[in-house]
């Protein structure tokens, strides 16, 4: 298998630190510049469809993009340590967080983002509202994953999972523009502190 | 189990949707009104965790939220028609496409319409650049789906899924706001006729 990335992106970093969590070490990376535009070429959308990083290339030629999907299957490939559920119900729960992170966290930071930082006007027509109603989105359902961490100490369970990943992310990705959660949200601070203390967390940041 | 239900919003209706297509009849159905507010009822958010419908109760009493946590959960009980995958790969495949239809498509005509129609002000704060913003921008996105959907009668392969689903629905719900596909994209308005022809369509939209 072959996994297209890039560094510092949210979404490839994701599988990154996905496979770093797993141990995943065989798999051959190829990197690509998304600001030299490497993701655009006719070569790499010929195999991807879109100009999405990261994608996954099987042994047999499929292209898999969209990182939740790429994880999903490289859990089917390496099992353990389990970060997508152990049983349907439990399968359930995780992806019940993973949905309320992606909506509540992911995609308002990277719309934030995307829209208010200098360096992102090459990949996007930015609205200033959108960054302003999108920053102000996840301050306030930053809430509903602090009450949910003053009981739990990962998301979704009592294990790190793919809900975790993708909230670490998002959140150390909002860094580009200097957010950070308030300070008082107090379990949210704790969790990305030992988040961000793992090994793992290296995964995607540097050449 | 039971599920708790609203009438003609887009996320309870991919689940009856899905349900439909499946044959499921032996699900308890409570409906809940949201504009008289009966999902922030106390004890609604006390089996919840949040202010959000779908919910499926499982007979050991855990609530899942979020519509696709809720459907994948069901085809473990209801397996066929399939709508996830039979394999790892088509599982993949099968999410690489829910994906980008909830990115491209169902997340941007939800705020697209939470954003700019008159009813919708009592549960949103309504920002104008945000509608066009994301209106304008699923509207290109449109192109993509409509040229996977030249190569395939359905979007993520050859039988409905769970994708198409979320496309239907989601694209139906622009009809609060008058919204719809281009008339150039000839093979996504074929495929949505064909969709809303199917029984199923009906699920959820009637008392």
């Amino acid at each position: 298998m072959k996994l297209y990335d890039c560094l510092r992106a949210p979404n490839p970093r994701r599988v990154r630190w996905f496979m770093a969590e797993k141990g995943i070490d065989d798999v051959e990376i190829v990197t690509l510049s998304i600001m030299g535009g490497e993701h655009r070429s006719p070569e790499y959308r010929g195999k991807a469809g879109l100009a999405h990083v990261p994608a996954l290339e099987l042994d047999d030629g499929t292209v898999i993009t969209e990182s939740v999907a790429i994880c999903r299957y490289l859990e089917s490939v390496y099992p353990e340590p389990n970060m997508f559920g152990r049983d349907p119900k439990e399968t359930a729960i995780i992806e019940m967080w993973l949905r309320r992170t992606e909506m509540m966290v992911a995609t308002p930071i990277m719309q934030g983002v995307r829209h208010s930082h200098p360096g992102m006007a090459a990949l996007e027509a930015q609205v200033p509202e959108v960054a302003a109603y999108n920053l102000e989105s996840v301050r306030k359902s930053l809430k509903v994953l602090d009450d949910r961490l003053a009981e739990s100490p990962f998301i979704a369970t009592d294990r790190v999972t793919i809900v975790d990943v993708i909230a670490v992310t998002s959140l150390d990705f909002g860094r580009m523009i200097k957010w950070r959660p308030d300070p008082e949200r107090v379990h949210v601070n704790r969790w990305l502190d030992a988040m961000l203390a793992r090994p793992a967390a290296a995964a995607g940041m540097t050449a």
